[in-house]
């Protein structure tokens, strides 16, 4: 946020004048189609879906191979050359958009499935192969992958790897380190390192789990290793209509008070409410202020006993509208409606979309509070997120071809998200720090935090060439 | 394992020199009853459930608060004094053991609990506080801390944290990097961290990741924040019997591949059984030669539908008796009887436990040729364990008192590590390398491993001043 001129540091000089020797070296380091040299070609890899910023890359590198990755990697450490590693370029904070004395490395050229044991549960793959596909692969056995980011159509393992993915189920399967068993990971001299493995526990330091979530900048995952889960007999998803934010907040807060683990909790806000609707005739109730999604899985038996205790508590909140899905095509809508939202939003509205995270006791106290500080800076929200790990994507809606608006919609977002560190949460729940959060990142830690995090950075990358100017604040 | 002469590093002659000294110092750090210099009372901190080996420390130092650990810390820092952190010393791996250059650093007097929210599902304790009393804390509410290792009675959540400690309980809830929040931790050059928080993701690099399961290496955790979940409306265990070990290793594996998630599985062969019934009287079936207890949770028509799917398999795989209980003074004999399985063999013979993991498909196959190593060794064992994740305990049977028993036992133990090694699992599920494992690590890692994670914890203890001499090889 607050993005500006100084978002990246100066590039390399001296980088940018041997460009061609570079870009010589490195065609001779990957297979026939691995390397992009032509600017037009590369524009595609200009931005990402942050796409706030655009910077041309020195080249685009596609390796089709753990050791092209190694040798790619290797080449750029000798000579000093910064890398950005992308996956699908679905980032929504900027974390795969290139600067113009780097390379960007992308792996959408490595998309096998390498092994499915059902009898572990475990796929493994490797890191170009999109989300989606990882449970396509295993979906005629009747298992599943659990993270699903709306993206998951196009997004990367690798990626997801990469920002910690969530989605709307992950409140019962856990985000994408609670599935990840194992990684095959290339380090920026090229060195190529095994973290986790197959199963439970590995000994030593944890070093699988510090590589997730932190956003390319330690090394370049090539292969990954998931937990696979057996599909749940049925699922029912149910829409509560409420006439107030309030009920449908508190609703939420006291249903994972009371200890109960749902599939998914959605929320949407009227605005929400109406531009999804609008995109995808889900049904949802358009006479309601506040809408909350809430799965339910199981055999009939177990989805009845607990939605009766979720209604329970809808009703103390004042629920106005309950409606059950009631076939497969219904349960299809309404996930596509919550799915497609960022999308419709955009059809109707340029969008800042936010990631914060608060505790689910202050959801309530924290959407009248963002209402308010939209208000103040004259502009539109509309609220849908992942409700019951309190995951919220507030979207500031603004034209982005003013100016003014513009900076605006960001100092709103700034205030958003200083808001979630404020009660108790933080900047970020799934989307990544990237660029667009880096200069917050003072006001999530301090000092003595920001400075044992880059020592750690360090272990793995000393020179910090992968994905430089993200995450950290240039100055760190 | 295979422990000798060269266990320990040749202690700092200048530091056993300057003992008085330093004892002096320390005196003034800590509040009064915080040092302990009589060798006398230093004795009790000479080892740890370990007991393989003693070393007489420094001294003893008990700080009363996060200020007086970070005190000592600093001071160690600075004079380059060797620090072993310890919780109540109930490590299996000798973890907890000191050198004779080093003081021990208890957290036994940091027992407060600091914030309880039902809320947002949380607690705050300090670190000495033990995981029994985290639940006994929001047990009225109808709460629970998910890890049950079998000495929750005595160990300490600091302890859990360094061993990522698990339990029976923990196939369904996972173990303590499942369940963990936040902490507050002290660096060993005296700065205070706070890493995580009170609610998902964090931003930034997964420190938090890291330092669990570290065994007292990157710092000294303080304060614990932990999730807390609902307890469930019921709970039935079901004995399982089986006339053969293969029955029961493959209703493990098959239950696991149907992705079937009953809250434990544990296993004990013939051997345990005995022990365990002649100690507890639970009522196990002394005609098996193998026994699963699998317990399952939830509503009575939940707990029903899950165990008739758990019966089919069992009797798919020859089950002889299946029995479940029927009142909560039978649950809780079930559980006392396996939770007591260790200090029962101790009444019976010496031993050494091991702690693997394998795939659950390797169950049966592993549990074969456990016996077959042990028997040329012209040993017994004894097998109690989480079988629901692979995570095994072997109790090797033996004379401590015939210096050639024992040798042969520890060999034993080797041969088995290795084998879980081999079929892809690995050298611990739950105790911690320590000093028993440490020089078995390069089996599991190679030397780029291994250097990573060397690395790492540099990043975090430059001088290896923190429990210097486990987990990793001495020449590391």
């Amino acid at each position: 946020m607050l993005l500006n001129a100084t978002m990246f540091s100066e590039p390399n000089k001296d980088i940018l004048d041997r460009r061609e020797a570079i870009v010589g070296h490195l065609a001779r380091l990957v297979s026939s189609d691995g390397l992009i040299t032509d600017r037009d070609e590369c524009r595609a890899y200009e931005t990402d879906a942050f796409t706030a910023y655009r910077k041309m890359p020195l080249a685009v590198v596609l390796p089709a191979s753990t050791n092209e990755v190694s040798a790619v990697l290797k080449f750029c450490h000798d000579h000093g050359v910064k890398v950005v590693p992308r996956g699908a370029g679905t980032s929504l904070a900027g974390g795969a958009i290139p600067t113009e004395d780097s390379i960007v490395l992308g792996l959408s050229r490595m998309t096998g499935v390498l092994e499915i044991n059902y009898d572990d549960r475990f796929i493994r793959v490797e890191a170009g192969v999109t989300n989606l596909k990882i449970t396509a692969a295993v979906a005629d056995r009747g298992f599943f992958y659990a993270p699903d980011p709306s993206s998951q159509l196009a997004c990367t393992i690798g990626g997801n790897i990469a920002n910690n993915s969530g989605g709307a189920h992950c409140l019962k399967y856990g985000v994408t380190t609670n599935n990840l068993l194992g990684v095959r990971m290339v380090l920026m001299d090229g060195t190529i390192i095994d973290l986790g493995g197959n199963s439970h526990d590995s000994g030593g330091l944890d070093l699988l789990g510090v590589v997730v979530g932190s956003e390319g900048q330690l090394g370049v995952v090539t292969e990954a290793t998931v937990r696979i889960l057996r599909s749940a007999e049925a699922a029912r998803p149910v829409l509560f209509g409420f006439s107030s934010c309030d009920g449908a907040g508190n609703t939420v807060a006291e249903i994972i008070a009371a200890g109960i683990i749902p599939v998914a909790i959605e929320y949407m806000d009227k605005a929400a409410i109406e531009i999804c609707e609008a995109f995808s005739r889900a049904g949802y109730p358009l006479d309601a202020e506040a809408l909350l999604i809430i799965e339910v899985e199981g055999s009939k038996a177990e989805m009845d006993a607990t939605l009766e205790r979720i209604i329970s508590i809808a009703r103390a909140n004042g629920v106005q509208t309950v409606r059950e899905s009631r076939s497969a095509i219904e349960t299809a809508a309404i996930w596509k409606g919550r799915k497609s939202a960022f999308g419709a939003t955009g059809r109707v509205a340029d969008y800042l979309c936010m990631d914060g995270t608060v505790p689910t006791g202050k959801l309530s106290y924290v959407l009248a509070q963002i209402t308010e500080i939209v208000k103040r800076y004259g502009l539109r929200v509309a609220n849908v997120f992942h409700a019951g790990d309190g995951n919220m994507h507030p979207l500031i809606l603004y034209n982005a071809n003013d100016p003014a608006e513009q900076s605006k919609a960001e100092a709103a977002g700034n205030d958003i998200l200083k808001l979630c560190v404020e009660v108790g949460g933080c900047l970020t729940g799934e989307h990544g720090v990237g660029l667009e959060k880096r200069d917050l990142m003072r006001y999530q830690f301090n000092r003595i935090d920001l400075d044992q995090q880059m020592r750690l950075r360090e272990a793995f990358d000393p020179k910090s060439l992968l994905n430089r100017d993200k995450v950290f604040p240039i100055d760190c």
